[in-house]
Parts: structure tokens; C-alpha cells; sequence
């Protein structure tokens, strides 16, 4: 591989994507989307006795759909990447250990589904591996507690405020599959100094434009280029502050932009305020929506653009405010 | 790079450490290692309003000085490979976003520093970066709060308990430095079902013997072939389990091997119970000691093994056990 511009990796045997995953919950599988998972759960506690431990199971079965498909036994997976929103990332660490494969922990927020993809595709690119999963999950349910207020309390949400998916994505990054991964770019931490925390998608909004004006420039591309870039999870108000921002530095991203935090749900009908988010939306929306679309033949060279506000409840009571980061990981259909 | 045996990756041409950073706290300059932290704070707030700040100030503090020492702005960086264990890692979000580096979140508890020096060393050897920073850290205030009992009650500790320390290690990784990377192993998560949050070195334990032990048996090597294999953090109780398991597998390791956490502090004198914990006590053992050691020549090929415990106070409450994992890198003085 080698490094293109300032900060994009160019992958010269470009990795692919052997196989995927997504499962989501009820709300997922009325959504638009919902015909495209690979299995919903009407019953999101999945039989666990906690939340965390529905979350922990949405990522196993994730996993086991993806091993399933590409025929691939986890004792032939060098590493699994993997993140989420709960604390310690305790959903990846237990929904994944009894698979023992080599794990490595990582946390980018809601943008953990491109950093894993990224990181899996160096891995298989440099030879450090030959199959290397990327996974990670949220749950409306243990997000909620965690991060703003328990369930039964049933506070009002704001309208900037977007709604954690209750999903998991899985890919498995090999060779010889019909997607390549062809370049990626690694974020750099804004803070525009945005402290709402129901309103994440303003947060992440400059990250969004940062990563993808630099792809952009370094790769000398314009977004017709693209068939689609899609951000995950904007919103619509962070969908809009990313056009202003774009519109700054001349680029009019309207005509190729989706969000997948306006993918997952119908925003109206399902009462999702600004729109879904939460780790396992845009991995959702990748995995049961995107990649479908790409193989298909729908979709040819689209950019994957998963943003993350790193912030928790103690950096936001102590008066900080949310940092975003986006990575961006161009596909390209065979 | 290639893999050999089961799970170690090997460098052909192994990326080296072009500098290190290590600060600590008052606890830590008055233990056995205190003169080879480059900064000490006598004042472990840092002059922050909260022990979190504190806690993400000591990472900037290392980053600056590894910087400082290499003479490399952080534009020639090309990653930051980051981790801590407060909730969604915020030391290292707000500690580190000043520099403007890509950065890669990366969660592996007290086992970060084998984890984010193994990546950044993949980075580099792959190409994907010229140069590339690994760092953690922890700070016993701000863990004892979020994991145990608030400061100010006071709760008497364990005698298998372990001291959260102070502290944080930097790493820049590069070509043509005086210590080279020269393998490496990525762990698999271990759950043996011990359950104290009060004994994580016995937690941890399984998972060091499960990666030393394919480790060795990758390459072909004794222990006796180390002048060290340096476990972080098992403690005391830790150690002692290390050296039952390794022995059920007929390897005495009993010669070569020490733990950071047992040597970072005065166990006695400085009543640290079992010894030290967190990511930033391997780290600044690391940084601060194992390193120069190298540099002097004292120390020509070791084992670096950080070890984690991968759980939460929520699983803990829910009644998980606590699972470990651990990461080895192989360090050789040219």
C-alpha cells in the first residue's frame, strides 16, 4: 500500500470483502431497510436477561452469519476488530470471545464500523493477515441508560435528537471477494465546540467534512466521482451543517450524499426525531443495505463515511464538548 | 511482515522506536523507578479541575515529550494509536486531539500498550505510515471513582487488590532507531471465570500464560532465550498463577520473568497491596524504564506483555466473570 496526498492509504492489491453480516431489531425491521438484514429480532432483548447482553448477542450473530456465508471457520480468522458505545466496550469483549480469534479492541464511537473495516484491510494488505473480521453493534435500549436516561423514566427527546439503532455489522475482509477496498483515510479529531448532546450530528458534522474534503483532495476526486457518499450518523441536521461546510471550500456533495442515519428509518412515520445513530446503524446500513446494493451491481465506487462523537456522559457533565471523527473507506465494486 | 506458526506475526524489516515519553505522578516518583519518568507531578491534579482532565493532560505530556526527543513535529506523524480506560476513552480523545494526528482509538484496558505499539508497528512496516504514536495512560483518581468507591469514602482495599497508577507512556514508532519490533502476537480473550474485581491479576493471568505460551511455541523459543519477559499488570497473586500455568505446560518462567507491576512500585513501603495496575503502569515501565535499559544495552531481547482485564462495572454488577487478554511484542536492541 502506499499513502496518497497528505493522509489516504491507496491499497495496490486492493483487500475485499468475502462476506457480511446484519442484524438489527424491531424498529430496524420495519424501517425501509428492514426486508435487507439478514435476520431481525422482534423480541430486542434476544432472550438475554440485560440489555448489554442483547447488545453482546447482536454482535455474536453477526459474526456467525458472516462466517456462515464466506464458509469460514473462526480458527481460519487471524483477527477480530471490534468496538461499541458501552463502557470497556464490554458488547464486543463478551458477544465475541468464545469465538477465539486474536482480538483487538477499538473505539471510535459510531465511526468504529469504518475504523474496523480500515483496520482489517490493512491487516490483510500488509500480510499480517489473511482474513480479519470488522464488527461492531449498538442497542437503543443499553445506549439509552448509559448515555442520557433510563427507559422508564420516558423523557422527551428534542428534535435535533437522533435515535440509537438497535443493530450489528459484520464484514469479513480476505481476498478474492467482489467488493475492493480500495483507499481509506484515518481521521483527525474537530471539536467545534458543539456541547449538545442531543444534537450529535451537529458534533460530528465538521469531522465529516474535514475527512472527506481531505479524500477528496488527495486523491484529486470530485463527489460525481462517487456514486454515493454516504455518512453515518449525520442526520438531518448534521446532514445539513456537512453541506454548509462543504459548501465552503466549493463542493456541492446534494447530488451524491445519503446519510445512514437517514437510511435506516423512515424518519416521519417511525418518530425518529433528527434521524438513527449509534455504532450499529451505519454498520447496519453497510452491511445489510450498502453491500447488497454493490454486489448487485447497483452501486459501483461509493465512499463509506462513519463519524463518531467522542464524548461521554462525565466529559459532558464536567462542561466539554463533543468531538467528532470520521473515517473514510472507498468501495469499489469488481 | 509474515505470520508464522499459529498467531505471531514477524517484521522482515522491523520497524524500530525512534523516541519514548513516561511521566507519572507523586506515588510513582517515590517508587523504585521514580528517576526514569521524564516528568513527575507532585501535584497529580495538574493543575486541572477534575482527575479525568488530570489524567487526559498526561497523555499530551508524553506525546510532547516522545515528540520533543525525536525532534518530529506531530504533522510528520501520520497516526495516533490511543486508549485508556475511562468510559469512551476520553483522556485520550481530549488529551490527544490538539495534535491533529489521524487518530485510532484503540480499547484494550490495561493491555493498550502492547496493543497500540503492535498496530503502530504494523502501520509502519505495511507502509501505511512513516511514523506513527502509540500512548496510555491511567490515573488512580479517576479510576477509583468510575470503577470502585469515590475517593472520599475511603474503602479499605484487598490484599489481592492492585494500585491504579499515575501514569502515561508514549512511544513514536519509525526506521532507524536503536530498538527494533521485532515480532508480535495479538491475544485471544480468556474467561476462566474468576469474578473479583478485587483480584484482576488472577483474572488476567490465563490469558498472559495463553499468549506467552503460543508465543513461544510460534517461534521456537524458550524463555531462557529472553534476558526478560516482562508481564503487565499481574501484581503479586498474578504472577504466582502465571507461573502455575506456565508450569502445567512444563516452561518455568520463574528465571526471566518480572511484571511491571510489581516493579513500578515499592510494594511494601509504598502499600500498593498486590502491586501496581491500569494501562498507564505497563506503559510508563515501559517508557521510562524497559527502554532506557535497551538503549544502555542492559536489556538486549525481551518480551513485552501487557495484560487487560476486558470488563466493566455493569458486566460486573450483571454477574459476569472478568475476562483477560494478552498482547506480546518482542524487543531487540540493535
Amino acid at each position: 500500500m502506499k499513502r496518497i496526498g497528505k493522509s489516504t492509504l491507496e491499497f495496490d492489491r486492493p483487500p475485499t470483502i468475502l462476506s457480511h453480516g446484519a442484524v438489527g431489531g424491531k424498529k430496524e425491521a420495519e424501517g425501509p431497510l428492514g426486508a435487507q438484514f439478514d435476520q431481525t429480532f422482534q423480541d430486542t432483548t434476544l432472550q438475554e436477561d440485560s440489555w448489554e447482553k442483547a447488545e453482546a448477542q447482536l454482535q455474536k450473530e453477526a459474526v456467525t452469519i458472516a462466517l456462515r456465508k464466506a464458509g469460514v471457520g473462526p480458527e481460519n480468522v487471524d483477527f477480530i476488530l471490534a468496538g461499541d458505545l458501552l463502557n470497556q466496550c464490554i458488547s464486543s469483549t463478551f458477544g465475541l470471545m468464545d469465538f477465539q480469534i486474536p482480538f483487538l479492541g477499538q473505539y471510535g464511537a459510531c465511526s468504529t464500523m469504518a475504523q474496523t473495516l480500515l483496520m482489517a484491510t490493512i491487516l490483510v494488505e500488509s500480510g499480517a493477515a489473511e482474513k480479519a473480521l470488522a464488527v461492531t453493534s449498538s442497542h437503543f435500549c443499553s445506549a439509552e441508560r448509559q448515555f442520557r436516561l433510563p427507559l422508564e423514566y420516558g423523557g422527551q427527546r428534542s428534535p435535533t435528537a437522533q435515535w440509537t439503532a438497535t443493530a450489528s455489522g459484520c464484514v469479513l475482509v480476505g481476498t478474492g471477494g467482489p467488493v475492493e477496498i480500495r483507499r481509506g483515510l484515518a481521521g483527525k479529531i474537530q471539536d467545534l465546540g458543539v456541547k449538545d448532546p442531543a444534537n450529535m450530528g451537529a458534533a460530528m458534522a465538521p469531522a465529516a467534512a474535514s475527512s472527506i474534503f481531505e479524500f477528496l483532495e488527495d486523491t484529486h476526486t470530485r463527489p460525481e466521482d462517487y456514486d454515493g457518499i454516504f455518512t453515518g450518523d449525520l442526520g438531518l441536521v448534521g446532514s445539513r451543517l456537512l453541506y454548509e461546510c462543504m459548501d465552503d471550500n466549493g463542493i456541492d456533495l446534494r447530488p451524491v450524499h445519503q446519510d445512514c442515519g437517514l437510511l435506516l428509518y423512515d424518519r416521519e412515520r417511525q418518530d425518529v426525531h433528527a434521524g438513527g445513530s449509534g455504532c450499529g446503524c451505519s454498520a447496519g446500513v453497510l452491511c445489510g443495505h450498502l453491500l447488497r446494493q454493490m454486489e448487485k451491481g447497483e452501486l459501483k465506487n461509493i465512499l463509506f463515511c462513519a463519524t463518531g462523537a467522542l464524548m461521554s456522559p462525565t466529559s459532558q457533565q464536567q462542561g466539554l464538548a463533543i468531538p467528532g471523527v470520521c473515517h473514510v473507506v472507498q468501495l469499489v465494486a469488481k
